[in-house]
């Protein structure tokens, strides 16, 4: 694959830099055709690739693409997920270069989707047409590249279900996560769930002047201010009542096994620019974000945000609030035990609503199992190290879901490291784990 | 005046209504050149209303008006003071009709700055145009508009020092608040001061991946909700240390003299359709909003504010947060007292900036004085009932200011109603308020 990627290496950053110019923003509404255009995009790219066929399919919300070549039924079929939504791009100020204008920077290529997954399922695609282009096909390979997964893939598990026939596989193979670093390369063995909700908190039926209202009519941002704070206990506990009863603390063992990644908390905080670090009393950092749930205020907002003051006494205020959950604990039951005690919480003077978006499971991979053990062997030849366990404290709830539907274990390969800041402005790729990845992906063929 | 109103009446709302067309939003620099039209079209209706002289001056920030009509060195002169400039219009998808395309619905003006303060400024020029036609003229009269009461007046403490001789009066007339009802009419005796302060509250330096970090990062916005919650203890009294210490009890006798302004708790509540108040424990809702100082968010953002989800961890947070002072407090202390005290609680992790903005110090007027006497019964005249004296719970800073500089008492003559939602959507104003205000106004001429 190496000597493959050398000889081919422009046409293949030419073919993503055109992917990653469609805005392909699954939240906003009028991206909507951006998102017919990706789909048809990947379609071509896929049948370019060697695909035997390849289809848009309309969901209920964004397309779906899916691909496939098949080749001998009684060989082993993987199905590889990935998709090709991005998230919004906000703050747009922050970007040093256009988000859908991709660039190559210091061995790094900068848009957003560079990495976050447009970038990732590229190399998927690269190291499919590697095999079937060289002969090496030994098994049958499925693609399906949704659109919706930054969204929380509303629409693709009732799209699973109905094409699950056309989906089967014996191993789902999946590029939308990080390694530890290029020097510790890793596996995800397990990732978070997710629970997110989204609350508004009304006091008076209108905006209030503060000077006359002040000091006698609750303040709806104050109210929501209160109970975000009470959502949380001095020892980093959520306070949600409920909240632990599903999740399984992990044993000496296992978390000793996990603390064998590599961390450097100086460097940890450098990066970050912070004087300390806080959570769940009793875990590290690595547990915090790995094996512990946690709880965050994605967005607020309320009242008077513009340039100047303005002495505004607001009828609303809102906020955003997610929680990552760990396996066992089910997404909906957290939506409705937040909402049943965000209501009780509320004080006098204020009425509450609790919207629920979208949520998952988390879910864990055994790393016993051949796919694992392959993506290892695999991983250890191209980067000279052999790659350690992780678990990944992001959610890609539809993986849970498709691991139901499907009955199969999901492997999640991924190239991504912290530096990419996906999801923020200057998302980038490093080319070398572009290429790594590739070459990785090509040799697991040959050991699952 | 009755009768002059009556046949001037049409010429009233139109000259109005071309003043309530500009949009002079202080607070947005965009609106620059609106400021100054606004200020030329009241340099001409005071030279109309027959003003022997004046001029737009120029100061620091946004020009200021001054017209003057001096009969006779001898007699009493009268500084009128009002502002033309308004809030901005947001949320502006909740105005009933466009907030500067002023419309008359159901006896009211509808449109921003209908009362405050362009409408209850221009009874006063019309009232003053009624003694001049009418050869009624007993005091000299001054004009002073400003172009930046809603942002603090940063601009006219100066330009007054500097024009001492210029304003050199012996009362100043204010028309900038609220009456207690139609049926009640009252006189503003005391006004709240304000301290106004904008927060920053910086966690990581890059939006993050709550998924990757969510747990062991310090989240800014769940810090900024846990700072302002501290901000207010269980019984209401503002946490800020040494906040209280020149807030001056008032006499039970006094209490009880302020406490003779009716007031309908169910009306209250029903108008603002909340099911319960909350405040300072001890005290009633017209003490806590009229004697007794309090602390509101007027504004909060941070992260994703958008349609759907985004699975951020911001680097940073935002809060504009006022508080509104009684009689002795002083702003700058208050602001600097705020700023130690929110620096204190800031946790690990993150880092905070207050930045201040406007702020002023609260007054109080006396009852006996011959400027309150003559006020009282002007309104008692054309209201048939004598009014009440009252506490104003907003602030108008500047105010408090021109009373050193100029070492005059303000009186504060105020026809707004509670209905008329200034600084909100659908600001308004009773045409009958209007009305009775002029007469109530061209009255006090003759009785001061």
């Amino acid at each position: 694959m190496k000597q493959y990627i050398a000889e081919n290496q422009e046409r293949f950053l030419n073919e993503l830099f055109e992917v990653l110019r469609i805005p392909s923003i699954s939240s906003s509404s009028e991206h909507k055709p951006d998102m017919y255009r990706c789909a048809e995009k990947l379609k071509s790219l896929l049948l370019e690739a060697g695909a035997e066929r390849a289809e848009v399919y309309e969901t209920t919300g964004h397309p779906v693409v899916y691909g496939e070549k098949i080749v001998d039924p009684s060989w082993k079929t993987i199905l590889i997920y990935g998709h090709y939504d991005v998230q919004p791009v906000d703050p747009i100020e922050l970007w040093h270069s256009a988000p859908f204008e991709p660039e190559i920077r210091n061995g790094a290529i900068y848009a957003r989707g560079a990495n976050d997954d447009k970038g990732q399922a590229f190399m998927h695609i690269k190291a499919f047409e590697y095999l079937v282009r060289k002969g090496l096909m030994r098994h049958n390979i499925k693609f399906i590249l949704e659109g919706e997964e930054e969204i929380g893939s509303p629409s693709l598990a009732q799209w699973a279900k109905d094409h699950k026939d056309l989906l089967a596989c014996d191993i789902m193979l999946v590029s939308d996560t990080t390694m530890i670093g290029e020097n510790t390369p890793s596996i995800n063995c397990g990732m978070r769930g997710l629970a997110y909700v989204e609350v508004e908190v009304t006091g008076p039926n209108k905006d209030l002047h503060s000077g006359h209202y002040g000091g006698a009519v609750v303040n709806p941002i104050n109210a929501l201010c209160s109970m975000i704070d009470q959502l949380i206990d001095e020892n980093g506990r959520i306070t949600v009542k409920g909240f632990y009863d599903d999740v399984v603390e992990l044993s000496q063992a296992d978390r000793e096994q996990l603390g064998r990644a590599p961390f450097d908390m100086e460097e940890y905080k450098e990066f970050l620019d912070i004087d300390d670090v806080n959570g769940e009393a009793g875990y590290t950092t690595q547990e915090r974000t790995g094996i512990r749930p946690c709880l965050d205020v994605n967005g607020i907002w309320g009242g008077f945000t513009g340039e100047g003051a303005k002495t505004v006494l607001p009828s609303k205020a809102h906020a955003k609030i997610s929680m990552r959950l760990v396996p066992n604990q089910n997404c909906e039951t957290i939506a409705r035990l937040f909402e049943e005690h965000f209501l009780s919480i509320a004080p006098k003077g204020v009425r509450v609503k609790v919207t629920p978006h979208h949520g998952g499971n988390g879910f864990l991979i055994p790393i016993s199992s051949p796919a694992y053990q392959a993506a290892s062997r695999a991983i250890g030849e191209v980067y000279g190290i052999e790659p350690v366990p992780s678990r990944g404290g992001g959610s890609i709830p539809i993986l849970a879901d498709l691991q139901q539907i499907l009955n199969v274990d999901p492997l999640l390969m991924g190239f991504g490291l912290e530096r990419d800041t996906i999801h923020s402005p200057n998302e980038s790729y490093l080319l070398s784990q572009f290429y790594k990845g590739m070459e990785s992906i090509a040799l697991f063929y040959r050991y699952f």
